[in-house]
């Protein structure tokens, strides 16, 4: 299978259609048609069996796919959806299972109607998050790009935080860092930078605007650089001026609920049990209801994957994964703090990929 | 019903009710749910009945969506979807139209499962394209937006193109694109601009990438600018140096069929009749095969939406929508050339919205 661009990724995927009885997946999702074949476009499927491997799409794209997807059949499709019925018949798939947490209701209609009219009868089974299990382990290539991603965002967070002053917008701040992303060759950012300053900073997901950056008051900036596909994520909280005993006493409980659990997580341990150590500083600290989002989450082609890092996470944390720590404290009307690393374990142990440094106040 | 911030995109769509014999619809789609009731949130679903309006959101954007959706009940939901059914029972929904070409089957399935648990029995109706057919409309709100994101646009263009220089990159006349739009108070780009120089000209949909600009050879040059949500597209073909005589003629041709497409277009013509405008003059000149796509689209909170106006759109184009005009010519292993203006139907006749100058090799 070395004619494959990453023949492990097919090979597991593969092992998962034997495990889960299918004799095919049918792939709609960007990213992971991305992951497994190489293919970095907005338009096409793949179809896996246990020994075909065909990337479908349209004219506009045939010929990229065929460069980036190497030991995938390439097949040119048009808008109407009767492909699929003579590869079902073609490849003698019985049972296609399919991504039912990406395929819209319309979509799937579309090709079961097609599949009817064109006699071709294959069970279809809804399927979630196979190749999103996948993904949650990094390989060495993945592992690569995430790390020059991060390292483009922490040096880009650096830059932009020595031009921070009083005065200066919360917008203007994200564009200062969005350019020193872009001029160090990262695609794009991978997700809108928040910068959150004094009474916005009481809002995990404030929506950065037009607020002015005063003296003394906290400024939460979570920022990410997307370089290759692969998503970079930062939180850091900074003072401009001299900072109260307040910010400095929240501060340090969130920088020690962080640390210990950074030290503390382990390989085999649950979501939820990672959350907790974190969450029992915050609380004995007193602050139990002002965290109120999980303390992490798996990265990736997604800035946003597995593995969950929060109460509800019952998926165990293993070697080979990489997210963040984040814990925050928010106190509306005031401000808040959040402090986040990606961390990746190995040999059991975390090992801390983000090396901003962290400017405490 | 003046509490609304848009009541007369409400009242319309409760028309689409009542025609299509719903008791209420569930609006999953982001643009859909910002268009109808102003809430802009990635996170967020509408309940619209005939007489109730309720946005569901969670504890993160509640306090915004009461603020940007004043007219709308806000309710405060968790991960479970357990809170459709009681709002279905509490509502007397009988009939409950769903956005079948924007939910996904994993979705729609937790929601029915749910409302079966928590006796809730509503007809689930799949619909399509309902909000996206109001929204081919523009009302005078959408309009202003509209022209200045095409405004942002046209000036953003018309800077980089004077920067433009030989042995400058894609990517590096992208970036200053990109600068000039955000430099202008846009959000964002629209879309990720094409920049395409020479042979990669040839290929519409052509990402850009690190080719340099080359004397006498055609550069695309498409891209938008994204202000308040709303999307600009603009296509124009640049030649540094002198031009070929073959360039000059293709140029020549693909003009001419833009401009007659903009002056006999009319309300009432099918989206293929328009396309039909065009495409006859890029035949005649013997280009038939090297048009491969629509002449062009509608455009708003999408940077592609309804109207369509390629060979096979059935509907007609109408006053209040606006739409581009975009013919090109592709000529594999030697470039292209492809011209856009936004055009709105006002008084049955075409009025062209862009005004970055067609700078003609």
């Amino acid at each position: 299978m070395s004619d494959f661009q990453f023949p492990l990724r097919v090979e597991k995927l593969r092992e998962r259609l034997v495990q889960d009885n299918l004799d095919a997946i049918f792939i709609s999702n960007a990213e992971n048609r991305r992951y497994i074949s190489g293919f970095e476009s907005s338009a096409g499927y793949l179809i896996l069996t246990r020994n075909d491997a065909v990337l479908c799409t349209d004219f506009r794209y045939t010929e990229q796919a065929s460069q980036q997807a190497p030991g995938w059949r390439v097949d040119r499709i048009g808008g109407k959806p009767d492909w699929l019925a003579d590869l079902v018949n073609e490849l003698k798939i019985k049972v296609l299972g399919f991504e039912a947490d990406d395929m819209t209701v319309d979509t799937l209609d579309r090709f079961r109607k097609s599949l009817k009219n064109n006699n071709a009868n294959p069970t279809l089974r809804p399927t979630s998050s196979i190749c999103l299990e996948l993904r949650s382990y990094k390989d060495d290539v993945e592992l690569a790009l995430l790390q020059h991603a991060i390292d483009i965002g922490d040096q880009a967070f650096e830059e932009t935080a020595a031009q921070l002053r009083v005065g200066m917008s919360e917008k203007e701040a994200a564009w200062i860092f969005e350019q020193a992303v872009r001029e160090r060759g990262a695609e794009s950012i991978s997700f809108p930078t928040i910068v959150a300053v004094g009474p916005n900073a009481a809002r995990p997901h404030h929506s950065t605007g037009d607020t002015k950056i005063v003296e003394g008051q906290t400024i939460i900036f979570d920022c990410g650089a997307k370089y290759k596909g692969y998503c970079s994520d930062l939180t850091r909280t900074v003072v401009l001026g001299k900072a109260s005993d307040k910010i400095k006493r929240i501060y340090d409980i969130v920088l020690t609920a962080q640390l210990a659990a950074i030290e503390m997580v382990k390989s085999g341990m649950t979501g939820e049990e990672c959350d907790a150590i974190a969450r029992k500083i915050i609380a004995e600290a007193g602050y139990e209801e002002h965290f109120g989002h999980s303390l992490g989450h798996g990265l990736g082609l997604d800035v946003h994957e597995n593995p969950g890092v929060g109460p509800n996470s019952k998926g165990k944390l293993q070697n080979g994964m990489p997210f963040t720590i984040e814990p925050g404290i928010y106190i509306p009307g005031w401000g808040g703090v959040r402090i986040e690393d990606v961390v990746i374990l190995k040999n059991s142990k975390a090992q801390i990929l983000s090396h901003a440094a962290k400017i405490n106040p």
